[in-house]
């Protein structure tokens, strides 16, 4: 169950409007790594979770947060939408380019879909799309997910914060780039928690009976571009981070396999098998009549 | 520049036609962790990359191996739906429940759009969507962004060689998951290599002045939910991963902030204000007479 | 802010596992009018508000209450997929054509993505989309929306009641269903109340000047198809309801005007604009010197 | 079937081209609730009816003129793109600023794409979605959601109004505000005529045995926030608008139930379940030996 | 304008309900090839077309009829389901394989969403997305995609007739193959009428200045893969089609050039640029003081 | 497989930094007929190809040049955004109106989610989607897409030429304007050759026996709407392209015939079917007694 309570984490305070900024802002509330996909990950993987105790407790606690987040975030985008000027377009073309400027960089849906609200959208106005979560079951692969999620978050909203210089906007993205340093040291510590109690190893999933995969090409570094500096990285020689193997650099790819001839599928699919057409089509006559359709 | 060479990194040979296994194996296919996610994703990392060298090199390397691994899948998928019954509906059901049960279980779009072809969608049909890539020019990001999708990626090729025994198919699927081993080690010895040549750093982005985020909150587990057990974890107490400061767990959110007053847009905008009627309308009224509309 | 608490505002224990109706009742959870649908919706609703008070607290705290519907559906789901079969195809067809119709039945990327768990996607496994909210700042449009939401929303639950026979998975919808009944009679009373208090009224917005609009076709019933039938309606004749006029019957379209001529954009634009190919190029040359390109 | 006259309902004839305004305009066209939304929802609804007369003709009636709205704002935005500068970036920056900002407000498909032509898009350009429509086949439903649509639509065309000066603009929104107007009213009488007539009822479903709902929570408004003035509302005592209970206020939620244990699916999902890795390995042998698999 | 009348251009009859066809009949009404798309290309086609007169006329033409086809693909889809099973998972299961067969490949959306009723989405339940729709203002170019779309189209009904035995079903199929044909038959004719009256020519667009592209490779198959029997082709000696030229076979890709060096963008995106960290703070340090942020 | 060489077909060098223009650019790189769409669009085509020789060796050769295109797009791209502005919005408002100009015709997107770098999106921000491509496995449909699809990008290119004076960039689109022009005569040559070798013919496709089409209705311009002018053209009297009938021109459909009466779908789906309420709830209650629900 949830339960809201009317105030937030942390002031949303903008010193003054700025619909340009408020658009931009959209990518962190509902684009690929905005709030409402920590929101619903964290959820999800919780709710799907196989295991009681610490590592569901640490999703419920964190997606219940995250989801505070969405609500900071949109009544942000709401302040700074709140005197945005309406646009009428020709009006502001010929007396201001500036005001003309303006128009130009807002999301139009702001106004004309939302009244000068927020939307769960990213910064092009795409709405958000639950094909950014991630909960597959697997604690060690979705806490890597996580960790990414908190990654590409915190750098998202870095970059924001020199958008912008006004105090009020900045105080806020400066809670948040804490609370997303907390949470990528979270997840790393969690991934790696899991693996100290061996509850899960790498690869991912370590349940899986090893020696049913090819282990001839488990540690090859096959390159298939002509950039031979690859071969230098920690990637390409010595212990590998699983501690099954030794990496090995293979410059080129070894020759491969002819492919298997073309398929030949019922002749009623109507592809083009390269076979003259009355030929195929008396084919297709008796395949007809075999089938009487 | 892409060449193409026409052979198969291994080889492609079902032992039988399965329509409906055809259809589970687009999911790694055209899926939000399929190969053309990896493919793309590779892609766009090194071609946005700022830095010549081993790093580029590495994703020019392994992107063009993975656009050899969509064409196996597809070669695959087309073998699987070589033989395929068409699925007359009404025979089927009268005469044998079990070619029924097959059909049920197949990818209409299989049949119908690409005449016993693979598609570049997931195993329920969703087209592939580019929403699904991350490339941000930030490798410590991008490289734990590419570490989860080949844990995914390897997590869905397991679950799916359990759903087959096709020696055939479980061939290619060996194989894959050996790839898979490789580059999941690969993305995080990478990880760490730019971490140890101080490259890169936690928190992402190391760059960003850490003074300007509230450090207060930097380090605080922060429980939203109720359940204790997330207080015992190493992310809740010690060292955190990025080396710069000590978990704390706060077993409940102090209060929060009031919320801003609700906004009061243009009142063209026609939002609900909650101003008996008239009065919202002499307003406008006046406001329509002071910008002339 | 919200909080979460382990538990759940109903029990949520199905009979028997069921990975065909778990396919079935993701409608509800991620499709168009399914829970996500309108915890967002809520949300956006209550933090897009323009006014304190009843309207914006109603808001909150239904919204909250849905978030934890999420929850208990992606209980349910995963408790209905919890020993689903994994779905070996060749053993099934040649042994069972029960279960070989089960898995047919079955969304693959429960087993395959998930793990056996929920998803934030609709019954045909398309991702949940913000495109389905609905915020729009106006409280009379939105409240209509939420009303048709709880419709359409219940509707679909009742549907699903009758496509199981289990007692625990009907426990819930019986649960579901007197909250859906709950919630259009709120909304239906508070869009209400929006016009017994003069806050809102027909036909939205209200605040603009009706005056600007054509009152010529106000009230017209216009009738594009040929059946009469329509014009037997309280929509053809009598008061409306907006109090402002008396509906007419046009039983058939009066004459249109002229659309205007066709635009001839920048022949830069490379249209078809049905001069001859020299003498466009002769047209594209000038224009090209005139603007040194 | 559907008949074309080369004609529009309405004249189409802005004073002046407006690039910036054209791209605004596709919401009403393109969007969630433009005209592409309700011709095609109307169309469904009327395909999908189950029973002939008034009803399904006004739905024929509607819906065939909507289809000529998408074509009047088709037209009328293709006009005002007609004199549309091509923007070359560079140039323009240099010389005039009003005219880089006026291509930075413009959408750039229009040029590229379309080559100043309409899309079958919103204002930022997502192309319309089939997700938008609403086609239940049951009309008390139903029809909601097209007063709803019809609200939607009406205030974004009256936000549109403001947004431009151009009297032929103004001239052709002034008369899709009267249709909105109109069609608002009529979805209305409709629903009510539904419930005059005995033919549905609320809830909806009416046809639903009302007593396989928990009545216990049928009219309880339980609040999940915190601010309580939402008890003051119509919505929370008195009668309900059904006519079938009383409403209740709950301004707190009761104490819930304990959820489930979390799911052990089939091991060979690989979910995370807690148990050390070589525990769970053994049981995964043990489980493959038994499948053979 | 458009004008409907409750009447369709054919029968729409078919002997015995089929729900699992009705499914799959979904992908001609809203696939990618369906009719829904060629309604909406040849209207936006026509209504931002830039002269009046016979190919104008063409495409009011036809665009009308095609959602006559809308309409009766919708009405059959309707009349396939009206008897379809609920489906009761648990009963079906027990008592009558075929009947979960059954269920197994119908589109649950169908009874859950529609009530029966058919749906704006293709065979795999995605809504239809005005993504498909081509209209570029060139129409050499849009004849041409209207020509494929049209083969595509009656390429699907063509496999779809091979998947019923249903002599109502099949009727309705072969009226529209034949009015495919047709069509077909029209754009062909159409665009070879562009070019024979000088008003388009290849390559398209043709009023683009020849001579400012690359003619050095206008002509060249250039073979980026290592079979060599497309040198084999008409493509690849002889004249070419636009009649401006002749093929020339190039077995292998000439050298490239090398790719211009990584980009260093502004320090505040927080990019990898290979600078040891301190180095680059130093920078981002410098570069803030300069723009005071 | 795919090998990649680290090298570009053609020089990349913009004489100068341009978001907006990077923006545009992004159309055909990851729009609907952008590089990505034509590189998997004859990638799966050759995949699915039923037969050897030189139609798949040509698809092969193509598609893998398409890659090569993705990336000097991507690349391209990349230079134009090196030295974009970050755009600090308001210090760029009150400052430099041009400024504030480009800001807003640039995709925020391209600095905050991908830290000035390509993205696999359109020119609006829409990922590209898998939806755009076709490979039907009948290559005399799939080479008209073909065709149409390097049609729509030549004119997109093209467009684009006249939106820059950057000889760099113009460079590049030359280069890319040849290439076009040589694959649409490709697949025109290749279509003609099907044709000419008997493999394939019109109407597509023509292994469908044609005497199951209606052949009454195959060759009748029948128009809906009320232009005459199409009855001029060569598709209206004269014979056809597929060599096997006669156009002829129908002024105004015949009468239709009446559509099937309404469906009346299982009472249980709660579809509006016109019976008072209190007849329908005693069927619904027959009918639950005899299904037991």
């Amino acid at each position: 169950m949830f339960f809201h309570r009317q105030e937030l984490q942390h002031e949303v305070k903008p010193e003054r409007p700025d619909a340009v900024y408020a658009r931009k802002l959209q990518e962190v509330l509902g684009g690929q790594y905005g709030e409402i996909t920590v929101a619903m990950q964290y959820g999800f993987q919780s709710w799907n979770a196989h295991m009681p105790g610490k590592y569901r407790d640490l999703l419920y606690g964190i997606g219940a947060e995250e989801m505070g987040h969405v609500e900071m975030l949109a009544t942000m985008i709401a302040q700074l939408l709140e005197k945005a000027p309406l646009g009428v377009t020709e009006g502001a073309m010929q007396e201001d380019p500036t005001v003309a400027a303006i128009i130009g960089g807002t999301d139009p849906q702001h106004a004309i879909v939302a009244g000068a609200g927020a939307r769960p959208v990213d910064s092009n106005g795409n709405p958000w799309s639950a094909g950014y979560v991630t909960a597959s079951g697997n604690l060690l692969a979705d806490f890597t997910a996580n960790a990414n999620a908190e990654m590409q978050g915190r750098l998202q909203v870095a970059r924001l914060y020199h958008m912008t210089d006004d105090p009020g906007v900045r105080d806020l993205l400066s809670f948040l780039l804490a609370r997303d340093t907390m949470h990528q040291n979270q997840w790393i510590a969690a991934a790696a928690e899991l693996r100290a109690e061996g509850v899960e190893d790498l690869p991912v999933p370590s349940t899986f009976p090893i020696g049913k995969e090819d282990r001839d090409v488990s540690y090859q570094y096959i390159n298939f571009s002509d950039g031979q500096s690859a071969g230098e990285g920690s990637w390409a020689s010595g212990p590998t981070p699983d501690g099954k193997g030794e990496f090995e650099y293979v410059p080129e790819p070894p020759a491969g396999v002819p492919a298997p001839p073309p398929t030949k599928p019922d002749v009623r699919l109507h592809g083009t098998t390269g076979m003259p057409e009355p030929v195929e089509k008396a084919m297709g006559a008796a395949q007809d009549a075999l089938h009487k359709e």
